[in-house]
């Protein structure tokens, strides 16, 4: 069992978002300054759909797909054959490049499920994986989980940097080194850098010509600002064979309580991906399947509207942190913002309790994303605006009650 | 890439229930005997959930945990604190054993997804897991999916056996052998064997005896025919302290749609399940988990009938199975007939892909199951009582057709 305790110990989730209910307070009392600042609690460690409800028809669609009973109940395990051959086309579209709805699309119980097929597909014991620093916080333990071995590319996100993305000649050392599998996000989570056109077509080449198998999560790559150009590595003329692209409909609109996401590209990948699935969990929640058929067929004007209500959110928020000094990457798409905290009296990962409970506002810590990211935390601002501008507030508060 | 080509040729899903929508006919023409037999399609591989449709009020309790907005689209990864609370009142109810609703009980996505937790969090490389064949066809795969070694366990399960259960004296040997886990049905998917009170006791006492974790999948625990008497292993005496229980509402209840399980038991256990789910897939669909409020809160009469009603069609296909001179043995519980055929002049496996072509007949190959029973075919008779009844027809037809 030793090993299972280092493999679980290795998983640890005490500080991912949504847990924060399990952690208890009574050894921060000794280190509380100050009283309780007082406010609407804000948890920006995930969207809040009361603020952005899901896209308008989910709910019919889902209660349609309910009264269509056992065919909707029991699809394939890649999911119900006619929202995936409605979903390819779609998403063709929206990527520039066709995706076969029989062989080349699963959907999957959510974005995390489909990274973890996606992963569980091509990692085994051993298997070298680059990985950007900052990104996700499920793809290092998920690599880790599956045996595999992180070879770490860094990602410069600041406003400062000479030039956003990743070090390319960092990632080029990892596929001379080994490195079979690429796993990134682009919009980024945390910082909301969008790879530009020639760092993705550069990454595709790379991979093509080291045959490595790139995984690549387009989880916010609707949510652009400023009309934000973005590149789908998917439609670069030269690319791996190897190539799964990962997106779901949890974020921009909202549908997270329906547990949906889903994978698309090479059909071998994705048939591996589909047994795992048999496994794992059968199938994608069957009634929920139903909601997909609202995705990217939204009423008219509705993306717009949602992304400039964000946008001013993201101003809102960007005002206040560098009005306070900290420093603050603008996110060119997606909801969240990635602060970083200057040098605190306690840990930053303290820090991040004290802001729960002495202020109601819940981030996640920094050292989730990257290890040299920990003095950062990371907000989702979809969320009510004057609640969020508020809470942006009492966290520049807390700061200076902390500084060292 | 060659590991990883072994480990999902293991998991071929071609066969599994749900997947024959994937296989083509083609190379069946030359084989085939006779013309088409007409009648009702029926898809035994599953329940049909028209048949018998979901638990009065579950589609009412989706609407209600949607109207909650986030606070039931983002629950914990283990699941909704309030859902978990009434839930492990009820469990510890049926079971006759308490469960903490904090630390003792997850919903997962689907029982599917608790066994791939369960297993997850105590298999891994080298691991020796004892297994019962035949026994639910997930078992054996996701042994190896984590790299774990089985060691299998003869279930007795025909009508002609002494007794039925497993042979004790080689699942005493295997714990001997060094076996750390073990995992089992009761009732018994695909036999419907429902393990004795001194098979439970023993089993208890010898896997406490050994310091072996047991996960006891009691899918079927609920529809149990003519007051067949049910012991829960984790209310024995003697015990072991690795103990995992797993049940869901997808199959008595017919809410397989929203994908819904739990696993209780063991708290560092469910702990590590909680860490695993966070990478898989975060958790059950939120609105889904909802549902979860009419499950052990059915209106009076509600089970009663719907066990007589099955028990009407088992005793129904039964008969005309016997007739027909397949030796079948008698489900004490569940919905799964598992009868055996003689020997034909095709494969099992092409006789199972024939009774569809020819006869709209969906089953699933006893080969799934166990090695030794690949002359079996399971049925979910979960189904329209004169559909179910005709379909048996057709299959002792085909099998007169295709008889060596």
């Amino acid at each position: 069992m030793n090993d299972l305790n280092d493999k679980f110990a290795n998983l640890g989730a005490e500080n991912a978002p949504g847990q924060e209910v399990r952690q208890g307070a009574d050894d921060l009392k000794s280190l509380m300054r100050g009283d309780v600042l007082p406010g609407t609690p804000v948890d920006f460690s995930h969207g809040d759909v009361d603020a952005f409800a899901p896209t308008p028809g989910a709910r019919e669609a889902w209660e349609d797909g309910f009264g269509r009973g056992g065919s909707q109940a029991y699809t394939e395990y890649r999911g119900d054959a006619a929202i995936r051959d409605a979903l390819a086309h779609r998403l063709a579209a929206f990527t520039g490049a066709p995706v076969d709805p029989v062989d080349e699309l699963i959907i999957t119980p959510g974005t995390q499920g489909a990274l973890f097929l996606a992963l569980g597909a091509v990692v085994d014991q051993g298997t070298k994986v680059a990985i950007m620093e900052p990104d996700y916080f499920a793809n290092r333990k998920l690599v880790r989980f599956f045996g595999g071995e992180i070879m770490p590319v860094t990602l410069s996100y600041q406003d400062t940097s000479d030039e956003t993305g990743p070090d390319m000649a960092e990632l080029e050392a990892a596929f001379r080194d080994g490195a079979k599998v690429l796993v990134f996000s682009t919009p980024n989570n945390p910082t909301g850098v969008v790879f530009s056109k020639e760092t993705i077509t550069r990454i595709a080449a790379l991979a093509a010509e080291h045959g490595a198998t790139v995984i690549v999560d387009q989880l916010y790559s609707r949510l652009l600002y400023d009309g934000e150009p973005y590149t789908h590595l998917r439609a670069c003329g030269t690319r791996p064979d190897n190539l799964i692209t990962i997106m779901g409909p949890s974020k921009t609109e909202s549908l997270s309580g329906f547990r949906l996401g889903v994978a698309f590209g090479a059909a071998h990948l994705i048939e591996r991906m589909e047994k795992l699935q048999a496994i794992v969990s059968l199938r994608a929640a069957g009634y929920s399947q139903a909601a997909l058929t609202t995705w990217f067929a939204e009423p008219d004007g509705w993306l717009a509207d949602r992304i400039a209500q964000h946008q001013a959110i993201r101003d809102d928020l960007l005002a206040i942190f560098r009005q306070a000094g900290l420093p603050t990457a603008t996110p060119q798409a997606g909801s969240y913002l990635f602060p970083q905290l200057p040098e605190l009296v306690v840990a930053p990962e303290t820090f991040v309790r004290l802001l729960r409970i002495q202020s109601g506002v819940t981030v996640t810590p920094g050292s989730e994303f990257a290890p040299h990211t920990a003095s950062s935390v990371r907000l989702n601002f979809s969320q009510d605006r004057t609640a969020a501008v508020a809470a942006a507030h009492r966290i520049v508060e807390m700061v200076e009650r902390y500084r060292a």
